[in-house]
Protein backbone atom coordinates (compact mmCIF):
# COMPACT_ATOMS: atom_id res chain seq x y z
CA UNK A 1 0.00 0.00 0.00
CA UNK A 2 1.55 3.21 -0.93
CA UNK A 3 1.54 6.03 1.23
CA UNK A 4 0.94 9.75 0.67
CA UNK A 5 3.55 12.25 -0.45
CA UNK A 6 2.71 15.41 1.73
CA UNK A 7 1.84 16.90 -1.06
CA UNK A 8 -1.47 14.89 -1.39
CA UNK A 9 -2.09 15.17 2.12
CA UNK A 10 -1.66 19.07 1.57
CA UNK A 11 -4.10 18.90 -0.76
CA UNK A 12 -6.89 17.02 1.44
CA UNK A 13 -6.43 19.48 3.60
CA UNK A 14 -7.30 22.22 1.91
CA UNK A 15 -10.03 20.68 0.36
CA UNK A 16 -11.69 20.13 3.75
CA UNK A 17 -10.69 23.79 4.72
CA UNK A 18 -12.62 25.32 1.41
CA UNK A 19 -16.11 22.58 1.50
CA UNK A 20 -16.13 23.67 5.47
CA UNK A 21 -15.77 27.15 4.92
CA UNK A 22 -18.30 27.23 2.00
CA UNK A 23 -20.95 25.07 4.33
CA UNK A 24 -20.60 27.05 7.21
CA UNK A 25 -20.93 30.53 5.83
CA UNK A 26 -22.94 30.71 3.55
CA UNK A 27 -26.25 31.51 4.15
CA UNK A 28 -25.10 33.81 6.52
CA UNK A 29 -27.56 37.77 6.57
CA UNK A 30 -25.06 40.37 5.26
CA UNK A 31 -25.31 44.47 4.31
CA UNK A 32 -23.31 46.68 3.02
CA UNK A 33 -22.37 47.67 6.20
CA UNK A 34 -21.54 44.16 8.01
CA UNK A 35 -19.57 42.43 5.27
CA UNK A 36 -16.07 43.35 5.99
CA UNK A 37 -17.03 42.15 9.51
CA UNK A 38 -17.81 38.73 8.02
CA UNK A 39 -14.92 38.40 5.85
CA UNK A 40 -12.72 38.83 8.73
CA UNK A 41 -14.45 36.66 11.56
CA UNK A 42 -14.53 34.00 8.25
CA UNK A 43 -10.42 34.65 7.93
CA UNK A 44 -9.91 34.22 11.18
CA UNK A 45 -12.26 30.99 11.50
CA UNK A 46 -10.24 29.36 8.80
CA UNK A 47 -6.80 30.38 10.45
CA UNK A 48 -7.41 28.38 13.80
CA UNK A 49 -7.73 24.97 11.92
CA UNK A 50 -4.87 22.77 11.42
CA UNK A 51 -2.43 23.23 8.79
CA UNK A 52 -3.76 26.26 8.01
CA UNK A 53 -0.64 28.76 6.92
CA UNK A 54 -3.18 32.23 5.29
CA UNK A 55 -6.67 32.88 4.73
CA UNK A 56 -8.02 35.64 2.78
CA UNK A 57 -11.52 36.42 1.89
CA UNK A 58 -13.71 39.17 -0.02
CA UNK A 59 -16.99 39.41 -0.66
CA UNK A 60 -17.83 40.86 -3.51
CA UNK A 61 -19.97 44.30 -2.58
CA UNK A 62 -21.46 44.33 -6.37
CA UNK A 63 -23.08 40.80 -6.39
CA UNK A 64 -24.05 41.84 -2.55
CA UNK A 65 -25.86 45.05 -3.87
CA UNK A 66 -27.52 43.24 -6.65
CA UNK A 67 -29.22 40.70 -4.11
CA UNK A 68 -30.06 43.24 -1.40
CA UNK A 69 -33.76 42.36 -0.22
CA UNK A 70 -36.31 44.55 0.26
CA UNK A 71 -35.58 44.56 3.86
CA UNK A 72 -31.93 45.73 2.64
CA UNK A 73 -30.21 42.46 3.60
CA UNK A 74 -29.23 39.00 1.33
CA UNK A 75 -27.57 36.23 2.51
CA UNK A 76 -23.90 35.41 1.40
CA UNK A 77 -24.06 33.05 -1.84
CA UNK A 78 -20.68 31.02 -2.75
CA UNK A 79 -21.33 32.84 -6.22
CA UNK A 80 -19.98 36.21 -3.85
CA UNK A 81 -16.98 34.26 -2.23
CA UNK A 82 -13.33 35.02 -3.44
CA UNK A 83 -11.47 33.04 -1.66
CA UNK A 84 -7.49 31.88 -1.21
CA UNK A 85 -6.12 29.59 1.60
CA UNK A 86 -2.50 27.75 1.90
CA UNK A 87 -2.22 25.37 3.66
CA UNK A 88 1.34 23.47 4.59
CA UNK A 89 1.77 19.52 5.26
CA UNK A 90 5.08 18.80 6.34
CA UNK A 91 7.07 20.20 4.14
CA UNK A 92 4.29 21.04 1.07
CA UNK A 93 2.69 24.12 1.05
CA UNK A 94 0.13 24.52 -1.13
CA UNK A 95 -2.64 26.92 -1.68
CA UNK A 96 -6.39 26.42 -3.28
CA UNK A 97 -9.30 29.50 -4.01
CA UNK A 98 -13.32 29.96 -4.32
CA UNK A 99 -13.74 32.10 -7.11
CA UNK A 100 -16.68 32.10 -9.49
CA UNK A 101 -16.43 30.86 -12.49
CA UNK A 102 -18.52 33.43 -14.87
CA UNK A 103 -18.45 30.12 -17.70
CA UNK A 104 -19.59 27.41 -15.59
CA UNK A 105 -21.86 29.99 -13.54
CA UNK A 106 -19.97 28.54 -10.63
CA UNK A 107 -18.26 29.25 -7.52
CA UNK A 108 -15.27 26.98 -8.42
CA UNK A 109 -12.54 25.59 -5.72
CA UNK A 110 -9.65 25.29 -7.14
CA UNK A 111 -5.56 24.20 -6.76
CA UNK A 112 -4.02 27.22 -7.50
CA UNK B 1 -60.12 35.27 12.22
CA UNK B 2 -58.24 37.36 14.87
CA UNK B 3 -55.72 39.26 14.05
CA UNK B 4 -52.10 39.20 15.36
CA UNK B 5 -51.12 41.72 17.51
CA UNK B 6 -47.59 43.58 16.96
CA UNK B 7 -46.35 41.77 20.54
CA UNK B 8 -47.14 38.51 18.91
CA UNK B 9 -45.88 39.34 15.38
CA UNK B 10 -43.22 40.69 16.99
CA UNK B 11 -42.15 37.27 19.50
CA UNK B 12 -42.47 35.58 15.96
CA UNK B 13 -40.07 37.59 14.51
CA UNK B 14 -37.42 36.99 17.99
CA UNK B 15 -37.54 33.47 17.47
CA UNK B 16 -37.14 33.19 14.27
CA UNK B 17 -33.71 35.43 14.24
CA UNK B 18 -32.69 33.38 17.79
CA UNK B 19 -33.33 30.19 15.53
CA UNK B 20 -31.11 31.25 12.38
CA UNK B 21 -28.24 32.26 14.86
CA UNK B 22 -28.18 29.28 16.42
CA UNK B 23 -28.39 27.22 13.37
CA UNK B 24 -26.15 29.50 11.08
CA UNK B 25 -23.04 29.86 13.05
CA UNK B 26 -22.86 27.20 15.92
CA UNK B 27 -20.17 24.40 14.26
CA UNK B 28 -17.49 27.78 13.24
CA UNK B 29 -13.94 27.01 13.97
CA UNK B 30 -12.66 29.44 16.96
CA UNK B 31 -9.70 29.84 19.52
CA UNK B 32 -9.17 32.12 22.02
CA UNK B 33 -7.89 34.65 19.69
CA UNK B 34 -10.85 34.71 16.92
CA UNK B 35 -13.39 34.04 18.83
CA UNK B 36 -14.15 38.01 19.30
CA UNK B 37 -13.63 38.50 15.57
CA UNK B 38 -17.34 35.60 15.38
CA UNK B 39 -19.00 37.73 18.26
CA UNK B 40 -18.71 40.95 16.16
CA UNK B 41 -19.72 39.23 12.66
CA UNK B 42 -22.68 37.31 14.83
CA UNK B 43 -23.43 40.95 15.81
CA UNK B 44 -23.88 42.86 12.48
CA UNK B 45 -25.37 39.85 10.80
CA UNK B 46 -28.24 39.60 12.98
CA UNK B 47 -28.66 43.28 13.10
CA UNK B 48 -28.65 42.94 9.21
CA UNK B 49 -31.93 41.79 9.37
CA UNK B 50 -35.45 43.26 9.57
CA UNK B 51 -37.04 44.25 12.61
CA UNK B 52 -34.02 44.08 14.68
CA UNK B 53 -33.34 47.18 17.13
CA UNK B 54 -29.83 45.20 18.77
CA UNK B 55 -28.31 42.44 19.25
CA UNK B 56 -25.41 41.09 21.67
CA UNK B 57 -23.11 38.03 21.64
CA UNK B 58 -21.07 37.07 24.06
CA UNK B 59 -18.83 33.30 23.31
CA UNK B 60 -17.65 31.48 27.06
CA UNK B 61 -14.61 31.88 27.33
CA UNK B 62 -13.88 29.25 30.19
CA UNK B 63 -15.92 26.94 28.38
CA UNK B 64 -14.30 27.18 24.52
CA UNK B 65 -10.52 27.07 27.00
CA UNK B 66 -12.12 23.84 28.41
CA UNK B 67 -13.05 22.50 24.74
CA UNK B 68 -9.76 23.44 22.71
CA UNK B 69 -8.34 19.98 20.78
CA UNK B 70 -5.39 18.67 20.21
CA UNK B 71 -5.34 20.55 17.23
CA UNK B 72 -5.56 24.20 19.66
CA UNK B 73 -9.02 24.83 18.13
CA UNK B 74 -13.16 23.81 18.93
CA UNK B 75 -16.12 24.46 16.93
CA UNK B 76 -18.36 26.87 18.58
CA UNK B 77 -21.27 24.84 20.50
CA UNK B 78 -24.96 26.48 21.29
CA UNK B 79 -23.71 26.28 24.94
CA UNK B 80 -21.09 28.40 25.13
CA UNK B 81 -23.57 31.21 23.99
CA UNK B 82 -24.88 34.43 26.14
CA UNK B 83 -27.31 35.99 23.48
CA UNK B 84 -29.81 38.88 23.74
CA UNK B 85 -31.60 40.58 20.77
CA UNK B 86 -34.09 43.22 20.94
CA UNK B 87 -37.00 43.18 18.00
CA UNK B 88 -39.24 46.14 17.40
CA UNK B 89 -42.40 45.29 15.41
CA UNK B 90 -45.20 47.86 15.46
CA UNK B 91 -45.47 49.62 18.70
CA UNK B 92 -44.31 46.53 20.59
CA UNK B 93 -40.88 45.75 21.59
CA UNK B 94 -39.75 42.53 22.67
CA UNK B 95 -36.02 40.85 24.06
CA UNK B 96 -35.02 37.30 23.94
CA UNK B 97 -31.61 35.30 25.26
CA UNK B 98 -29.74 32.08 24.65
CA UNK B 99 -28.62 31.18 27.74
CA UNK B 100 -26.87 27.93 28.78
CA UNK B 101 -29.08 26.70 31.41
CA UNK B 102 -27.63 24.72 33.71
CA UNK B 103 -30.19 22.49 35.55
CA UNK B 104 -31.80 21.40 31.94
CA UNK B 105 -27.89 21.25 30.92
CA UNK B 106 -29.46 22.81 27.42
CA UNK B 107 -28.74 26.55 25.71
CA UNK B 108 -32.45 27.66 26.24
CA UNK B 109 -34.04 30.06 24.35
CA UNK B 110 -36.36 32.00 26.37
CA UNK B 111 -38.45 35.60 26.42
CA UNK B 112 -36.69 38.33 28.61
CA UNK C 1 -43.89 42.62 35.12
CA UNK C 2 -46.35 41.02 32.44
CA UNK C 3 -46.70 36.99 31.87
CA UNK C 4 -46.33 35.79 28.57
CA UNK C 5 -49.78 34.15 27.40
CA UNK C 6 -49.58 30.66 26.13
CA UNK C 7 -50.05 31.75 22.17
CA UNK C 8 -47.18 34.18 22.64
CA UNK C 9 -44.54 31.45 23.79
CA UNK C 10 -45.80 29.22 20.91
CA UNK C 11 -45.46 31.67 18.48
CA UNK C 12 -42.26 32.68 19.85
CA UNK C 13 -41.10 28.72 19.67
CA UNK C 14 -42.65 28.66 16.16
CA UNK C 15 -40.35 31.37 15.11
CA UNK C 16 -37.40 29.57 16.51
CA UNK C 17 -37.97 26.38 14.10
CA UNK C 18 -38.20 28.19 11.53
CA UNK C 19 -35.14 30.09 12.07
CA UNK C 20 -33.82 27.17 12.52
CA UNK C 21 -34.64 24.99 9.56
CA UNK C 22 -33.78 27.51 6.98
CA UNK C 23 -30.42 28.40 8.29
CA UNK C 24 -29.24 24.53 8.79
CA UNK C 25 -30.50 23.09 5.73
CA UNK C 26 -30.45 25.71 3.12
CA UNK C 27 -26.79 25.37 1.38
CA UNK C 28 -27.36 21.16 1.50
CA UNK C 29 -26.69 20.14 -2.23
CA UNK C 30 -29.73 18.38 -3.80
CA UNK C 31 -30.43 17.08 -7.64
CA UNK C 32 -33.94 16.09 -8.58
CA UNK C 33 -33.35 12.60 -7.48
CA UNK C 34 -32.25 13.06 -3.62
CA UNK C 35 -34.19 16.16 -2.69
CA UNK C 36 -37.29 13.75 -1.48
CA UNK C 37 -34.93 12.32 0.80
CA UNK C 38 -34.01 15.52 1.90
CA UNK C 39 -37.80 17.02 2.64
CA UNK C 40 -38.09 13.94 5.00
CA UNK C 41 -34.81 14.42 6.89
CA UNK C 42 -36.02 18.16 7.61
CA UNK C 43 -39.29 17.61 8.28
CA UNK C 44 -38.37 14.70 10.76
CA UNK C 45 -35.55 16.78 12.24
CA UNK C 46 -38.39 19.37 13.49
CA UNK C 47 -40.23 17.03 14.41
CA UNK C 48 -37.59 15.99 17.27
CA UNK C 49 -37.69 19.30 18.59
CA UNK C 50 -39.90 20.62 21.66
CA UNK C 51 -43.46 21.50 21.14
CA UNK C 52 -43.87 20.49 17.36
CA UNK C 53 -46.69 18.67 16.48
CA UNK C 54 -46.13 18.24 12.45
CA UNK C 55 -44.05 19.45 10.20
CA UNK C 56 -44.63 19.49 6.10
CA UNK C 57 -41.49 20.20 4.20
CA UNK C 58 -41.88 20.56 -0.06
CA UNK C 59 -39.21 21.50 -1.84
CA UNK C 60 -40.06 23.36 -5.69
CA UNK C 61 -39.53 21.02 -7.91
CA UNK C 62 -39.16 23.51 -10.90
CA UNK C 63 -36.88 25.59 -9.08
CA UNK C 64 -34.33 23.17 -8.30
CA UNK C 65 -34.47 22.28 -11.94
CA UNK C 66 -33.87 26.10 -12.82
CA UNK C 67 -31.15 26.18 -10.88
CA UNK C 68 -29.22 22.60 -11.61
CA UNK C 69 -25.28 23.69 -12.84
CA UNK C 70 -23.31 21.98 -15.47
CA UNK C 71 -22.66 19.21 -12.77
CA UNK C 72 -26.12 18.21 -12.64
CA UNK C 73 -26.76 19.64 -9.13
CA UNK C 74 -28.03 22.67 -6.96
CA UNK C 75 -28.25 24.29 -3.88
CA UNK C 76 -31.19 24.36 -1.47
CA UNK C 77 -32.26 27.85 -1.21
CA UNK C 78 -34.89 29.65 1.04
CA UNK C 79 -36.64 30.52 -2.37
CA UNK C 80 -37.45 26.68 -3.10
CA UNK C 81 -38.84 26.15 0.17
CA UNK C 82 -42.86 25.40 1.00
CA UNK C 83 -42.69 24.41 4.72
CA UNK C 84 -45.75 24.84 7.07
CA UNK C 85 -44.73 23.64 10.84
CA UNK C 86 -47.68 23.63 13.78
CA UNK C 87 -46.70 24.10 17.44
CA UNK C 88 -48.44 23.67 20.10
CA UNK C 89 -47.49 25.04 23.73
CA UNK C 90 -50.03 24.62 26.62
CA UNK C 91 -53.42 25.31 25.35
CA UNK C 92 -52.08 27.54 22.26
CA UNK C 93 -51.91 26.06 18.75
CA UNK C 94 -50.06 27.70 16.45
CA UNK C 95 -48.91 27.25 12.59
CA UNK C 96 -46.36 28.95 10.58
CA UNK C 97 -45.00 28.89 6.64
CA UNK C 98 -42.27 29.62 5.16
CA UNK C 99 -43.46 30.32 1.32
CA UNK C 100 -41.64 32.28 -1.68
CA UNK C 101 -43.22 35.96 -1.95
CA UNK C 102 -43.27 36.59 -5.31
CA UNK C 103 -43.97 40.38 -5.04
CA UNK C 104 -41.09 40.87 -2.33
CA UNK C 105 -39.06 38.14 -3.79
CA UNK C 106 -38.92 36.88 -0.83
CA UNK C 107 -39.14 33.92 1.17
CA UNK C 108 -41.13 35.08 3.89
CA UNK C 109 -41.71 33.50 6.90
CA UNK C 110 -45.01 34.18 8.37
CA UNK C 111 -48.27 32.93 10.71
CA UNK C 112 -50.51 31.00 9.34
CA UNK D 1 4.95 25.09 -13.41
CA UNK D 2 3.84 21.52 -12.36
CA UNK D 3 0.03 20.10 -13.57
CA UNK D 4 -1.59 17.78 -10.46
CA UNK D 5 -1.84 14.66 -11.22
CA UNK D 6 -5.38 12.98 -11.16
CA UNK D 7 -4.67 11.62 -7.57
CA UNK D 8 -3.77 15.04 -5.97
CA UNK D 9 -7.21 16.23 -7.79
CA UNK D 10 -9.35 13.74 -6.53
CA UNK D 11 -7.64 14.52 -2.63
CA UNK D 12 -8.67 17.52 -3.31
CA UNK D 13 -12.19 16.93 -4.31
CA UNK D 14 -12.44 14.08 -1.63
CA UNK D 15 -11.86 16.55 1.11
CA UNK D 16 -14.03 19.33 -0.27
CA UNK D 17 -16.71 16.79 0.06
CA UNK D 18 -15.56 15.64 3.97
CA UNK D 19 -15.44 19.60 4.88
CA UNK D 20 -18.77 20.42 3.18
CA UNK D 21 -20.83 17.40 4.60
CA UNK D 22 -19.55 18.28 7.82
CA UNK D 23 -20.56 21.63 8.14
CA UNK D 24 -23.27 21.61 6.18
CA UNK D 25 -25.44 19.17 8.72
CA UNK D 26 -23.93 18.55 12.04
CA UNK D 27 -26.08 21.10 14.65
CA UNK D 28 -28.85 19.14 12.63
CA UNK D 29 -31.73 18.22 15.13
CA UNK D 30 -31.95 14.24 15.53
CA UNK D 31 -33.48 11.69 18.01
CA UNK D 32 -33.06 7.73 18.19
CA UNK D 33 -36.26 8.09 15.61
CA UNK D 34 -34.69 10.34 12.96
CA UNK D 35 -31.52 10.03 12.63
CA UNK D 36 -31.46 7.29 9.91
CA UNK D 37 -33.24 9.76 7.66
CA UNK D 38 -30.98 12.08 8.50
CA UNK D 39 -28.16 9.62 7.42
CA UNK D 40 -29.49 8.62 3.78
CA UNK D 41 -30.39 12.35 3.16
CA UNK D 42 -26.84 13.23 4.13
CA UNK D 43 -25.61 10.49 1.91
CA UNK D 44 -28.11 11.17 -0.96
CA UNK D 45 -26.92 14.91 -0.94
CA UNK D 46 -22.88 14.10 -1.43
CA UNK D 47 -24.09 11.35 -4.42
CA UNK D 48 -25.07 14.38 -5.91
CA UNK D 49 -21.95 16.15 -5.92
CA UNK D 50 -19.37 15.84 -8.91
CA UNK D 51 -16.93 13.25 -8.57
CA UNK D 52 -18.84 11.32 -6.36
CA UNK D 53 -18.84 7.52 -6.41
CA UNK D 54 -20.38 6.69 -3.04
CA UNK D 55 -20.55 7.96 0.09
CA UNK D 56 -21.91 5.71 3.23
CA UNK D 57 -23.12 7.64 6.44
CA UNK D 58 -23.64 6.01 10.11
CA UNK D 59 -24.55 8.22 12.85
CA UNK D 60 -23.33 6.59 16.16
CA UNK D 61 -26.87 5.32 18.19
CA UNK D 62 -24.53 5.36 21.39
CA UNK D 63 -23.28 8.86 21.33
CA UNK D 64 -27.03 10.19 20.56
CA UNK D 65 -28.38 8.12 23.08
CA UNK D 66 -25.80 9.79 25.31
CA UNK D 67 -26.07 13.31 24.60
CA UNK D 68 -30.60 13.08 24.34
CA UNK D 69 -31.13 16.51 26.07
CA UNK D 70 -34.41 16.56 28.66
CA UNK D 71 -36.69 17.67 25.60
CA UNK D 72 -35.48 14.30 23.93
CA UNK D 73 -33.66 15.34 21.12
CA UNK D 74 -29.84 16.36 20.11
CA UNK D 75 -27.69 17.63 17.40
CA UNK D 76 -25.48 15.91 15.12
CA UNK D 77 -22.28 16.74 16.87
CA UNK D 78 -18.69 15.52 14.34
CA UNK D 79 -17.98 13.20 16.85
CA UNK D 80 -21.31 10.85 16.48
CA UNK D 81 -20.55 10.78 12.44
CA UNK D 82 -18.96 7.65 10.59
CA UNK D 83 -18.71 8.75 6.87
CA UNK D 84 -16.88 7.12 3.74
CA UNK D 85 -16.63 8.43 0.73
CA UNK D 86 -15.78 7.40 -3.02
CA UNK D 87 -14.25 9.83 -5.54
CA UNK D 88 -13.31 9.63 -8.51
CA UNK D 89 -11.25 12.03 -10.65
CA UNK D 90 -9.81 11.14 -14.64
CA UNK D 91 -8.15 7.67 -13.83
CA UNK D 92 -8.00 7.90 -9.76
CA UNK D 93 -10.15 6.55 -7.31
CA UNK D 94 -9.56 7.54 -3.85
CA UNK D 95 -11.36 7.35 -0.64
CA UNK D 96 -11.93 9.27 2.28
CA UNK D 97 -13.38 8.94 6.12
CA UNK D 98 -14.66 10.91 8.73
CA UNK D 99 -14.51 8.90 11.89
CA UNK D 100 -13.79 9.86 15.90
CA UNK D 101 -10.26 8.99 17.00
CA UNK D 102 -10.78 7.75 20.73
CA UNK D 103 -6.99 9.11 21.21
CA UNK D 104 -7.03 12.24 20.08
CA UNK D 105 -10.88 12.87 21.18
CA UNK D 106 -11.13 14.31 17.57
CA UNK D 107 -13.65 13.39 14.43
CA UNK D 108 -10.59 12.73 12.27
CA UNK D 109 -10.70 12.90 8.64
CA UNK D 110 -8.29 10.95 7.08
CA UNK D 111 -7.14 9.65 3.47
CA UNK D 112 -8.39 5.68 3.73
Amino acid sequence: MRSDSDRERALFELGIKLGALYHQYTGATINMETLESLERAIERGVSAQPYVLSSKVLIDRNKVQDKLNKFGYCELEGRMLDVRIEVQYGSAKVAGIIRYDEELEYPLMSIE
